[in-house]
């Protein structure tokens, strides 16, 4: 086997779907977007695309499918949703009950799939214009907080935005938030810039997710929407049964993150 | 009565509602976005909100609101969308049966409201920045054709993408390609530049709705989605009911069209 490094999206889904591979997705098919996964029975569908399209920034919608379709169209034109995630969180009335690998004995044919963009890709793009990501140079999962910034509700979704937290010097703030603009679709700009008691963080030294890193003398911290709000809001609206990704196990897709900026 | 270009959204709509306005809307509220309106019972929402999030460009959406509410959150804070726009027309498996200037008595609990974003907010962008808009120099309706390009269908929901034209000088065009790409929520970016035919388009002099422009020498058609996809999709999947605006005469909100402006 080569380096899983150095395969395709369309290659690495293959070692997916085969079992081959059930770990995290960071670093794998650089350059390409990966995707956040949440699949609902039809009865939520509405309200949670409602919730999506009213929240764009937390809930960056990448491709929605059509009621029991596990193929997806525009990320990929061959893949199944059933298989091709190295590891899935089954919930139950919001209690995640189980971690599979394979999700297709647990089908049904009014399953409705969303993916969702990943911080992933916009985190490439300022590497590559030298904005550094702590918790990348660390080596650690990027740290999260829960705010009292209130999402936008519909019907039976709601709750409070989670957002990631990445320490940079004012300079750089500028730059980022310019280069994260043109990433609308994976969270876009920032939400917030600065003290973090005005957004209902008490303590950026303990993250309600992911990991602290470390703040220099004269960094900002600067807050972008994460995408842990969507997972959060539906199990906090408790339905009946709800499938996602684990934690840092994405959908690849074909689309490169370039494909996805804009001006 | 003031002059009715002078007054804010909130008195226009005011006016509306009391039946004292029945009129077309540009240049009304100048600054303020204007909307499409789409009112489908809730067994057809999740196809239509579907088909919006797969095809932004001709249908992108301002604000959705729940089965049976008629009160709009974002667009404007006091709005009904029962009374607020001068003109609806009533549509009955496809087939335009009735004008009406007030819907609150075809009301129905299962109401589903979709506001798409409308071009007049590009226009004014482009002005602004002197990058002539033809037709509405010449006093006309902007021109628009059906193309042969396939929207993404979803659900009952398919058919092909209708464009606005406006002819440019090359170095406007590209300025314009600019202007437009910083307003995604109001159709965005054009979709093409140049020969008509390769988007199906046979006769630029006779467009299948709006008035024909003068094209000078020199110039090049540009090619934007356009308002109208939305209702022809709708049209074309023929729902038992369904309530839009009249052509021109739109709902005008409290938002900017600085507001939904990206960099």
């Amino acid at each position: 086997m080569k380096n899983i490094r150095q395969l395709t999206p369309r290659e690495i889904r293959n070692l997916i779907r085969k079992g081959k591979w059930d770990k995290p997705t960071p670093a794998l098919a650089m350059g390409f977007a990966q995707a956040n996964l949440v699949i609902l029975p039809q009865r939520y569908a509405f309200d949670f695309l409602l919730f999506c399209q009213r929240n764009p920034k937390p809930c960056p919608l990448l491709e929605v499918l059509e009621p029991g379709q596990y193929r997806t169209r525009s990320l990929a034109p061959d893949a199944d949703i059933r298989t091709d995630i190295p590891r899935y969180n089954v919930y139950r009335r919001g209690k995640l009950e189980a971690a599979e690998k394979d999700i297709r004995s647990l089908w049904q044919d009014d399953f409705v799939t969303f993916l969702l963009g990943c911080s992933f890709s916009f985190e490439e793009a300022l590497i590559r214009a030298k904005v550094p990501v702590r918790h990348i140079e660390e080596g650690r999962n990027v740290p999260m907080h829960i705010t009292n910034i209130a999402c936008k509700s519909a019907g039976v979704f709601h709750g409070p935005m989670v957002v990631s937290m990445r320490p940079l010097l004012p300079g750089k703030v500028i730059r980022a938030v310019q280069i994260t603009s043109r990433y609308a679709s994976v969270h876009g700009a920032p939400v917030h810039v600065g003290d973090p008691s005005a957004i209902g963080i008490k303590n950026l030294g303990k993250p309600d997710f992911g990991d602290a890193v470390t703040i220099h003398k004269g960094e900002v911290p600067v807050f972008w929407a994460c995408g842990v709000t969507p997972q959060a809001v539906v199990m906090e609206a408790k339905p009946d049964l709800c499938i996602t990704h684990a934690p840092g196990h994405m959908f690849i897709s074909d689309i490169l993150n370039e494909e996805l900026a804009t001006l």
